[in-house]
């Protein structure tokens, strides 16, 4: 069965500062026509630090649109051309102050497909170089540092609920068990 | 460390059918003043139908931001005032036409921190029965099923790729693990 659904026209319904929304006219595979509103997306990287003794860091940041604290793992949006290893090793530096050698791209995954085309590249992290954050003074957040099987029961447990976080530590963690470690 | 960021005020900068999108004004930890955009959203349940054979049902359905088919765990929107178990069930229903006599609440996941406020609920679905589904005329998916260790493999080769899945299927996994399937 082709699923396809095909363009037809577009407009912006919002240009925020940070956030582009659109509304696409489509023609559905069965002939109908509907409407698709999205947030149009820069693309992300999520970064999994893996510390020598097998621990992975951390941020606590507190998230506007939920009005919590999350944990999370190291991530943010690709720049203009940006090679997606730039940014992940960017991210790194800018959020914790860690560099590092050995740089493992585990994969992808889409964190929102029903209204976003944000696609998040996830890379493994090892050999990591402990050195200064480089945040700028609006960009709070907490870094700690958490064994990986603590990380699977805070996220038993219901502590880690951010998607791509719990995504990226099971691809780590998958990767880890076949190349042990 | 307070990381909190306190509202100051709000606007709607964008009002489609599917996505309203805000813009806060809001006073960071540190006393500056900047602003939070952010799509608000009515929350989701996504469901882990398991077979008794061990299989777990999924679906092929075109998502349009990425114009790609995705397969992807049953899933929907909670409608206004509806219990969120109740989304569960008639989601499930509605896509796949099975209906479950067990439902076991794992936890719920943040599938978009930093530009939405959605929140989604995992529940694990057992003792399926078999029906017809009552998808309308629009919502074109189809329903296969899979064995999960099947599921964990398209997961490590970057065929599953939708994060609130792969996160759903990590929960599923490690709570039947603990409760020897």
């Amino acid at each position: 069965m082709d699923l396809t659904e095909h363009f037809i026209s577009s407009e912006m319904i919002a240009q925020g500062n940070l956030l582009t929304v659109k509304r696409d006219c489509v023609r559905l595979p069965n002939g109908n026509i509907s409407h698709r509103e999205y947030v149009v997306h820069p693309g992300a990287v999520v970064v999994i630090p893996l510390l020598s003794n097998g621990s992975v860091v951390l941020e606590r940041q507190f998230r506007y649109p939920l009005q919590q604290v999350f944990i999370e793992l190291p991530a943010g949006k690709i720049d203009p051309d940006e090679d997606v290893l730039v940014t992940g090793q960017r991210e790194l530096l800018e959020e914790t102050g860690y560099a590092a050698q050995e740089w493992i791209k585990l994969g992808i995954q889409h964190p929102c497909i029903g209204y976003s085309n944000e696609v998040i590249h996830v890379f493994l992290a090892k050999n990591l170089t402990a050195g200064s954050h480089q945040r700028d003074e609006d960009e709070l957040l907490e870094v700690f540092d958490l064994k990986m099987e603590d990380c699977l029961s805070m996220i038993r447990r219901g502590e880690i609920t951010d998607s791509k976080t719990i995504a990226a530590l099971f691809m780590a963690e998958q990767f880890l068990q076949q190349h042990d470690r």
